[in-house]
């Protein structure tokens, strides 16, 4: 179908069904929709998108910033703790958990992790980082590093990998804990939640 | 979650969430891809964006157009029968039925039709323009009018609704055949399906 859409169409459908969780269809269909919403739509998405060209990524946990330095506003924080360390997948992982303010360590943000355990370069590369600045701002031992993976087989591979690579550069390992969720029901929970909740109780 | 982020990114997750068949968390996510992938693909898609205003829209039938005047490619071609004139609700539609290269009459794009049949302004101004179509250029009647919407019962109705308004200025007042797809099994057709097959049998 994209083949018949005039040039710009096609150019821009193409581009947007590079963007994660859009298919070809979707993109055909909100190029569409962007030229019956008229130039100002179109001009107003535009300008949006230069100016995201502004925020900076931390080189240390690699959140977004707007700050003149290199580091985010986590990562600069003298009253957050440095030696308790959180690694997080996603930015809206460590956003959520910041959300709870009940965290005051700072974060790495490795990206999503590969079904099969394996970790990209860039992965790799994030975690020698991390093990440097262990070795050189802590004296070689982190108080305690937390896997904030999601609570999933997948989540419990990956954190006895990196378990495997970072455990002997940290005093404590720890994974959040697992439990009955605020709000739900007992009679709705499955069999491993509350079999976490029985045992983790509290 | 969205608050918590710097107003670049607020701004783009909020224009990109109003946008059809994103939600604001995709919407969220697709700032941080972004911002990640870097200044480069950021100002690429832009400039796509850019390029889109340079789009126009057909005043007879909707569709899209580069051309100098104020009519598409198929409202412009002699060699189109304009007395045969499809109704589609989209132009994805519209772009389906041109690649069967089956039909050689012209369209109008009405744009997605109210579950409640009520047709908005803007529908209505459309009929409207078909209306005195058929009157100044085919001398009070169409040839015929196929309303290719749907075959589902809001399609159904809607197709009903519009019989009403537009049946005294057509010959000839169409819908698009039902029967076995092509390719499908018997097996697993469902009973309507089936039952218009056998119905329609040529």
């Amino acid at each position: 179908m994209i083949n018949h859409l005039p040039e710009p169409m096609k150019r821009l459908a193409e581009r947007l069904a590079e963007l994660p969780s859009i298919g070809p269809r979707q993109a055909i269909r909100l190029a569409f929709y962007l030229v019956n919403e008229g130039p100002d739509t179109i001009h107003g998405l535009a300008s949006d998108l230069e100016n995201l060209k502004r925020i900076k990524i931390c080189e240390r946990c690699f959140f977004i910033h707007q700050n003149s330095g290199t580091l985010c506003s986590i990562c600069n924080d003298p009253k957050r703790n440095h030696g308790l360390i959180a690694l997080v997948e996603k930015e809206t992982d460590l956003i959520s958990i910041e959300n709870t303010r009940r965290f005051n360590g700072r974060y790495l943000i490795l990206d999503t992790i590969s079904k099969t355990g394996i970790l990209d370069e860039a992965q790799k590369l994030k975690i020698q980082n991390l093990k440097s600045f262990i070795q050189k701002n802590l004296g070689g031992q982190a108080e305690e590093i937390l896997l904030a993976f999601n609570p999933t087989s997948h989540g419990d591979f990956h954190a006895s990998l990196i378990t495997k690579e970072l455990g002997p550069l940290t005093k404590k390992i720890s994974r959040l804990g697992r439990g009955l969720p605020t709000g739900g029901e007992i009679e709705f929970a499955d069999d491993e939640t509350l079999g976490a909740a029985l045992g983790r109780r509290d």
